[in-house]
């Protein structure tokens, strides 16, 4: 199978390259390197530096590259950045979301797996764990620029009968991610305890997240394209979570725990509440994992032990 | 007061231009002319001919006028436009929004009326006549790009305190109305009727739309401004229509008449209905009328002949 991959040298993206490696898929990531690095790809992956809003040049690959499925992973991500700079953020979200589901549809490809998210696209009012049935109230430009995303994979799904469906993550964390964006707490506070720094916690940490490791999403994504191969899900949109709340002092506490330091000195500094932050945030992942045929998401304790161990063996990374 | 019209050679930002000189105010039009002409334009009238996306300029220009009130109808309105090149649609219709809000707001200005569409917003399922309570359900790229622009719009007033409102107008019709867009319909019968062509009806005719007169839609934009000014109102999304619902077949044997052409000489043509057009639409007005202190729409018949007058008196304008 041939896989195409925007945003593949990305965090998620470089996971879920793994994961078709590792099942004998023929990758080729898409990526402008903005945020994404080389280094986060295996060794060998084909990588094309192109921005995914150069509509011609991207139609042009994919319709060389003739990939049975895509991946679209490319976005600019940070909820601040797309406050600062909205122009930006959908610019790259928006008609970056376009020019991708263009270039599927017009090189035929047969399953478009289209990532947003579940922790900034619905309000602060949503009922908990929130269901794919709450209409979205996204309050950042971030979640404006996915949901409107979401509408357009829609659009051609119903228009143009692209194999199409939309995936809403959680807050996803694991080995290579960078501190930006929203589940980047985890990054930041495993870098903390390598280097033996308390972890800042914004506000009272009573906050919440949904906290899902990376291979869960990987996994996902993959049986999201398997399905609309054959012939199934075009249209549907999906959660993508543990349906687990956690607060950011819990977290705190865990990592502190895995990395073997003693509670006072990992104890959180508190400082004031970022202002717009959600209050809390869990996604029922329930239809996605039926739909999908997925296991039970990833524990907390297990994802954090694995991403501890990606922090302490690679302490040049960050 | 200084009023900046973005899109203001158009159609309805061309009337609106005309009513603000008429109370004096001094005003700027910042216009592509990609569908406006300058001829839309009372003679001295200043003319910025810039497109609203070039951020850079556009803030520069705003900066310079310091307008009191803002009034943004430059847009992309073509609905069959947005479905061959969505990319161009979100461009100018999102981005192109962004560029406003940010120039408005950087330039202090004390009121921002961005003009939205009820006509695309709205499902086909939703109840008639539809209030700004339904929840919107964009069919076409042209509405998610403007559902789109509503929420950032929000967002601007949530996070900068822009004195911004959201106005969705229903199928305006009136005098410079070019044929392309949703009410182009009327605009088409009225040059049929003056030259002696029998009207094209897509279906049955039995489609429903709600015609509003373009001099109704610049009241509310002139009263969405005061009030804005006044410090009320940021925030709100309003209908603006006439709350009452008219078949296409009533709308032609209604131009006929007025045309004083005989029922069989202006008997419509029918063709294949065209695929996604929606079969009925009617919004209620009464929010609106009520906080902008409106009085009631013009009738239909009243708006039919204003309009017939000028396409008689005009002949080589279409
Ligand atoms: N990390 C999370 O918690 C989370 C949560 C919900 C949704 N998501 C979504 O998952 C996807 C991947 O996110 P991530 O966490 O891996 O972030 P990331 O920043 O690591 O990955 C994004 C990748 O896209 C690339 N990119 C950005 N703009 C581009 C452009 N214009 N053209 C080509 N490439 C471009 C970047 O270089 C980067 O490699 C995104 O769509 C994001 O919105 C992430
Ligand atoms: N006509 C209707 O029935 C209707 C219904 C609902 C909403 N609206 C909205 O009302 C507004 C005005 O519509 P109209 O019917 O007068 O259409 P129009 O096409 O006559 O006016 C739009 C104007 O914007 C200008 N423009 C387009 N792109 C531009 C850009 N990138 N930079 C600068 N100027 C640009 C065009 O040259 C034109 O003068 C639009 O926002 C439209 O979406 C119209």
């Amino acid at each position: 199978m041939r896989a195409l991959v925007t945003g593949g040298a990305g965090f998620i993206g470089s996971t879920l390259v793994d994961a078709l490696l590792a099942r004998g898929d023929d990758v080729l990531v898409v990526d402008d390197l903005s945020s994404g690095k080389r280094g986060n790809l295996a060794p060998g992956v084909e990588l094309t530096e192109l921005d995914i809003r150069d509509t011609g040049e991207l139609a042009k690959l994919t319709a060389e590259f003739r990939p049975d499925a895509v991946y679209h992973l490319a976005a600019q991500i940070d909820v601040r950045t797309s406050m600062a700079d909205p122009v930006h953020d959908a610019s790259v979200n928006v008609l970056g979301t376009l020019s991708v589901l263009q270039a599927a549809r017009d090189a035929g490809a047969g399953a478009v797996v289209v990532c947003s998210t579940g922790g900034a696209i619905y309000g602060d009012g949503a009922p908990l764990p929130t269901t794919e049935d709450e209409q979205p109230e996204p309050e950042s430009p971030y979640g404006m620029s996915k949901l409107a995303a979401e509408r357009y994979t829609r659009f051609f799904v119903r228009a143009h009968g692209l194999p199409a469906l939309v995936l809403r993550f959680a807050n996803v964390y694991g080995p290579r991610q960078h501190p930006a964006g929203g589940a980047g707490v985890v990054s930041l506070f495993c870098d903390r305890a390598r280097t033996g720094q308390r972890p800042t916690v914004f506000g009272d940490g009573g906050q919440t997240r949904d906290f899902l490791f990376v291979g869960d999403v990987a996994r996902a994504a993959l049986a999201s394209a398997d399905r609309l191969l054959a012939g199934e899900l075009a249209g549907e949109v999906f959660n993508v979570g543990t349906g687990t709340e956690s607060t950011i002092t819990e977290l705190a506490a865990t990592i502190g725990r895995i990395a073997g330091l003693d509670a006072d000195g990992f104890a959180p500094e508190f400082t004031p509440a970022r202002p717009g932050e959600l209050r809390r945030s869990c996604l029922d992942p329930s239809r996605g994992l039926a739909a999908l045929g997925l296991p039970s998401p990833t524990t907390l304790t297990d994802g954090l032990a694995a991403t501890w161990a990606w922090h302490r063996a690679r302490p040049g990374q960050l």
